[in-house]
């Protein structure tokens, strides 16, 4: 359960979020911020209107030259979109695959592991519903074997419980860096290390949707074989829009599935050619207009402070947690160590669709987690999510704090 | 080989296309009419203006209120847009999947279909190559055996040969209705009919990719399983759109590989139920400002006179046809007794891309087909592909073809 050292100083109104990063840019580029309090940015941020100009851009041009033509046209944004999304998670552009969300890139691993029946399947237990159901499915139709690696005390992913769950037969590791459905960071560096120090041969796969854009992701740190990632959210991309790394070791170790003409070759009549880079992941066919909006978002994080975007998320997550966890009726169910901009709550009476909808009804954008995004962890409930962003200030956390506050 | 009967007719310069097809509302709504001449739309054709308009209307509405907001509030729209893809097919709105692209269609149907070690599968002689390049990875992964239906005396698939290739062990039969890389138009219907007049037990997957908005297309008449299409095609709808039908018999004999969230529910710790209708093969995630624009490309064919659009594609590929295997130094390859919008040739001294290069220096739009799209079918050639839409008039059509007898 949530503790928050602060509530008391917090629950003073003349108490406010200290910090000398400015939001004023932010905001001027962002037209979402006037019209709503935009508190679903872990489901699918408002876009700065750079990134929007970029996508028209690009449809305008296909409007006149033709769809590969203006792609074609392209070619060099395109290369340089790629170095943009290895930096941010600090790869090469080589390992990095453009998804069109993070399910298709994580139908591509599962395209690619090598798990037979019989094997081993290692997975957070905070992880989320998508990632589980095609896991579950392979423990039906495969034989098998899920596992779920514990929470520790604190709530996050216990790196040190791999040594008695880890065997020969774990094929693969999955690893969720910020839950969907809490507000808790888990250490996947620790779990990677953890894997190397025991010597693991399973492939360790890292989802990374709601940390790119909110914390610092660096590939090799992390030790991951996979890591895959969403446009739509903290980095404030389009929606229909993601991408993969693949490290050179599986790279190297693993028999591609060759997804289409793009990634490999159909050299004669019974064999094939796999594309050398991870390009090979990637489907020949997507939006280009919408990894034009991509590029712009990666860019435009990149240009700006980022770190100061990351620690304004932080304490614009934790200035909410603190209140709402003082404010009568409410219980925060954040987890964990290290915080994300992810909060999470429940009414004691109320439904979280009825606050939901109260809030919405407030102008402010806020999210029901229903049941099935993890039910273990859930226990069932559905609850109230609020994902500021660091574009958010201290008068779009107010006016929801008061609808809130209005409730109990 | 290509033999046409008009040839000598159509080499008089006096002739013309002679039909009461009205092209000028449908120029009037296409902005890339007034900048190319484009003979692409097998790749990726130029929409009417209506198509990007609400692409760009839907990118607004997200900027404004958020990425899942702006879907919620265009619930009725989407409704309306699965029924009129649905009725483009002449299927249900529930056996009707949205798609980010025909290749993440295929993939989801490899999910979903059980072949095992040992199984046989079938495929048209003429199919596409990010067809067969996930099928040659099964019969290398699984010992999968792929036969290919071989083609008749015209050029197409031959139904008859089902006859002595079928038996209990194929599991599926794979057939593309107009290749990519042949302007011929294969008889799926026919193959559906023979598959059932056998009583064969194989899931029939018919690729319409390029077939839905040239040729009609009905999914009860065909017998298909599964039928999946591009969007940005001869449908001018976006890049990164596409759908996929799934007959009930196989929504009801099929187990389904959940794809997330969307398509299925985590029950609890080890379970889950799929989705009742063909939403189970579908991704959350995708660009709900492309599929809009998806959704008013089928709207714009449905409100025009559809089959004089599929008429005057037809008229004008074949005129393209004569012309050019009329002219010295040109070779057509277009087989079968049924034709499609799409005409390729070879150039009997210059390269498919030194052809390519002289139509786009005079902004006519081409495409060269590289041998691995299918090497068996190219021989190792590559070839020029120009694939006129009922948009392009006359003028464009001479104007490459005049482009191309001055390289003769």
């Amino acid at each position: 359960m949530f503790q928050c050292c602060m509530a008391r100083t917090l629950l003073d109104p003349s108490v406010v979020i200290v910090d000398s990063f400015d939001r004023s840019k932010l905001r001027a580029d962002t037209p979402g911020c006037d019209h709503r309090v935009h508190l679903n940015n872990a489901g699918s941020a408002p876009s700065p209107s750079v990134v929007t100009e970029a996508i028209i851009e690009h449809l305008r041009l296909e409007e006149a030259v033709g769809g590969y033509e203006a792609a074609q046209a392209r070619t060099e944004q395109i290369a340089t979109g790629r170095a943009g999304v290895a930096r941010l998670v600090n790869a090469d552009a080589d390992d990095i695959a453009f998804m069109e969300s993070s399910t298709v890139a994580l139908h591509r691993i599962l395209s690619t592991l090598p798990i037979r029946r019989g094997d081993r399947v290692l997975v957070a237990a905070s992880e989320y519903g998508s990632t589980i159901l095609p896991l579950l499915q392979l423990t039906r139709r495969l034989g098998v074997r899920l596992d779920i690696i514990p929470d520790g005390e604190d709530g996050s992913l216990d790196a040190s419980s791999l040594d008695r769950l880890l065997d020969d037969d774990v094929r693969a590791v999955f690893a969720v860096q910020c839950p969907s459905h809490n507000g808790l960071v888990n250490d996947v560096t620790a779990l990677g290390r953890r894997l190397r120090d025991l010597g693991s041969h399973a492939w360790y796969v890292v989802d990374a949707c709601q940390s790119v854009g909110q914390v610092p992701v660096d590939v090799g740190e992390i030790g991951a074989d996979f890591l895959y990632a969403s446009g739509r959210k903290f980095l404030r991309g389009p929606r229909g829009t993601g991408f993969l790394y693949v490290a050179p070791r599986a790279m190297a170790g693993l028999d591609g599935f060759p997804t289409d003409v793009h990634g490999g070759e159909w050299t004669n009549s019974d064999s094939f050619q796999l594309a050398d880079t991870a390009i090979r992941f990637e489907n020949f066919e997507r939006s280009y207009a919408n990894f034009m909006g991509l590029f712009r978002a990666v860019d435009y994080l990149q240009e700006t402070d980022q770190h100061g975007v990351f620690a304004a998320i932080q304490r614009n997550a934790e200035f909410l947690r603190c209140r709402i966890g003082a404010t009568p009726g409410y219980q925060v169910l954040d987890r964990g160590a290290h915080r994300s901009g992810i909060v999470t709550f429940v009414h004691t009476r109320l439904t979280a669709a009825d606050v939901v909808g109260a809030l919405a009804a407030a102008s402010v954008t806020a999210s029901v987690v229903r049941p099935g995004i993890n039910p273990v962890d859930l226990d069932g409930r559905s609850t109230v999510r609020l994902s500021p962003h660091a574009f958010n200030d201290e008068s779009d956390l107010n006016l929801a704090l008061r609808t809130l506050s209005e409730l109990s």
